[in-house]
This record gives C-alpha cells, sequence and structure tokens, in this order.
C-alpha cells in the first residue's frame, strides 16, 4: 500500500509526523510489516529522535549549523541562497529513508523515539513524503 | 516476521551483530527477501563497517568523538550527563535502520562488511533492536 | 526478486545510477512495491541527492573531503593508503542501504532527486550493489 503525507513547514528544524506516519499505518489495516517513509526533496531530510525533551532537538540543530554553516566561501552552488547549499549537505548526513517495523498494528518506535521531518531551509516549504506499508 | 535481538553493551564503541542479525534470519527460513533492523534508542545507532581490521572502527570512533565532543559549551540538553547529547547527535549522523536483501537464507553483506550497533554512551546500556523479515 | 547492479568508478565522486535502478525495478514488472539497494563495501556509499546542477554535487564532495581529510594524524587504519580510513568515515557518515517506493512501476522519486553511488577511494574500483524488489 502507498499513500503520501505532505506537511507545510515555516522554517528550520524538526517538525514530528509520528501520528501522521501511524494513521497511514492504521489505514492500511496492516497488523504486522514494514513501513518505509521517502522523503522527496533533497534539501529536508528525516529523522528518528529523541521525543521528550525539546532541548535534544535544538542542540541536534544548533550542532548541524554550525558545522554546515551558510557562506562557507568555499561553495559555488549558491544562487538559490546562502541555506541552500548547506541544505543539500545537511540532507546527505542525516536519513532521506526510514523503515519502520509495524507490531500489532503500531509503529515499533522505542518509548522515546519520534519520527522527524528535518527542514533544513529557512523559509520553509510543502514537503510531501511517500509512504509504503509492505508485509 | 518480526523478531527482536537485545544487546548488553558496556560501554561506547562498535558491537558486531552479524550473527545475531544472522539467526534470524535462519530462524525464519526465508531464502530470498529482505531483512530490515531498526534500534529502539535515540543514543545508539546502526552502521555496517569493515569487520576485518580493527584499527578502523576505533578510528571511525575517535573521529566521530573528537567532532562531537562531550562539553560543547553550546549544548544546553545536559542533565542527564554529558554523554547525553552528544549520543543523539551521533545517533542523527548514522543510521537508526538498515535493509539487507536476503539471498539464498542469508544476509547478502560484502566481503568485509559487518553489522554493528554503535554504542554512544559512556556506560553502555540494555539495547533493543527489532528485526522485519519481508519477502 | 533480487538482482545487481555493478558501477565502474574511476575516482571519488557522486556516480548517477537512477537508471540502472529503475531498469531493474522495469525489469521486475512490479507495478507497485519497494525497491532497496545495498552498497557491497564499507569505503562507497549511496545518497539520494540533487540531479540538476552540478555544482551540488561537487559542493557536497567538498565539504565531506575537508571535513573528513587524508593524513588526519589520528589515523592508525593507514596501510592501505591515506585514502582508506577517510572512505569508511565517509561511509558510514551517509547511506549504505536506500528503500524507495515504486508507483506505477517507477521510482517515486521527487522531481530533482537521483540515487548516487558516491565512491570515496581515489583511484574507484568495480562496486556491486544489491538490488531487492518486495511488494
Amino acid at each position: 500500500m502507498i499513500d503520501h503525507i505532505e506537511i507545510r513547514t515555516r522554517g528550520k528544524g524538526l517538525h514530528e509526523i509520528t501520528g501522521m506516519v501511524q494513521s497511514v499505518v492504521g489505514a492500511s489495516g496492516a497488523e504486522e510489516g514494514l513501513c518505509t517513509i521517502m522523503m522527496q526533496h533533497t534539501s529536508a531530510g528525516l529523522t528518528i529522535q529523541e521525543n521528550a525533551d525539546p532541548s535534544a532537538r535544538h542542540d541536534l540543530e544548533g550542532w548541524l549549523d554550525r558545522h554546515v554553516p551558510e557562506g562557507d566561501p568555499h561553495f559555488t552552488h549558491v544562487h538559490e541562497g546562502p541555506d541552500d547549499m548547506p541544505s543539500h549537505i545537511k540532507a546527505a548526513l542525516t536519513a532521506t529513508t526510514l523503515s519502520i517495523p509495524i507490531v500489532r498494528g503500531a509503529l515499533a518506535l522505542g518509548t522515546w523515539q519520534g519520527i522527524y521531518l528535518w527542514e533544513h531551509r529557512s523559509r520553509g516549504s510543502t514537503r510531501r513524503c511517500v509512504v509504503h506499508i509492505g508485509a
């Protein structure tokens, strides 16, 4: 079964999509199987991260921003703005696809795990992910 | 088919789990298919790495430790200890899920590839992975 | 269904394999499903990146080369040459497996997405990926 989820982001950062993905799993009726999510953009990514304390996501975003900074004088791919090239590098360093087992109709995440869409563009955008549910 | 593997780590570093994952594949009876492994924690990860010379894993661990050091003054998520925030960043930079084809009843790894659980907490922990075997 | 693709690389960089992977999908006859690609080497990786402007791939390669440089005095795994240890670290920081949904017989990639084999050794090599097509 294939479905899509669409999220309007309004800036850089981690947007939780666990509930949206679980809704697709629920609608599929799958009791056991595998849920695969793929980001259809190269300037945003996916990650499974701690869903409890927001300071962890804040520090994660900060670390990546400091290590892949805008304005790196080595960048030549700059015509779409200073946040464009960092967004591609950040996407390459994190995940574009995630596959999560389904157990008893639910995503088999750990207690403190959430699924996040990681927006890397300053203005955000409408982001589309494909979700596949297999046996 | 869904199963779990549990590993008691005793500190940072790469712990090989190839044999444990292959045992799950063997028990499933699958001759051809796809084996997906998901780490149920956000302070440890998964990686496929060279299984021959341990110096490669030592240098890999060292590089990541130097680039995501404990005590970074930017970190605010520090109440669980200095190794906590680095562990989440390290997990985000590596894999949380891996999908490996099964050929003739075995994981279709390359000659020098092993599957590793990558512990990022100093004291280690009991780590749980979900394993899904699909057709 | 399982197949393989083999690519002869001649040096570091991103080699597009979207067409080769789509050929495997086409030959499988799958209209809907999941295509998983696994790199069988630990000194090369896989990534989904922008397929339009080559400057993005150039800057991506440059960033990774500067952050995981040859000749790092901390490296002990050096007997296969100065590009060996960086190649394992680069592979760990990017993807070894990718799972891409199939919709209407085609890889459900976004408009600007291409699948790339990322060679990290200076001389290149013959690289082999396993491709699994599931329902």
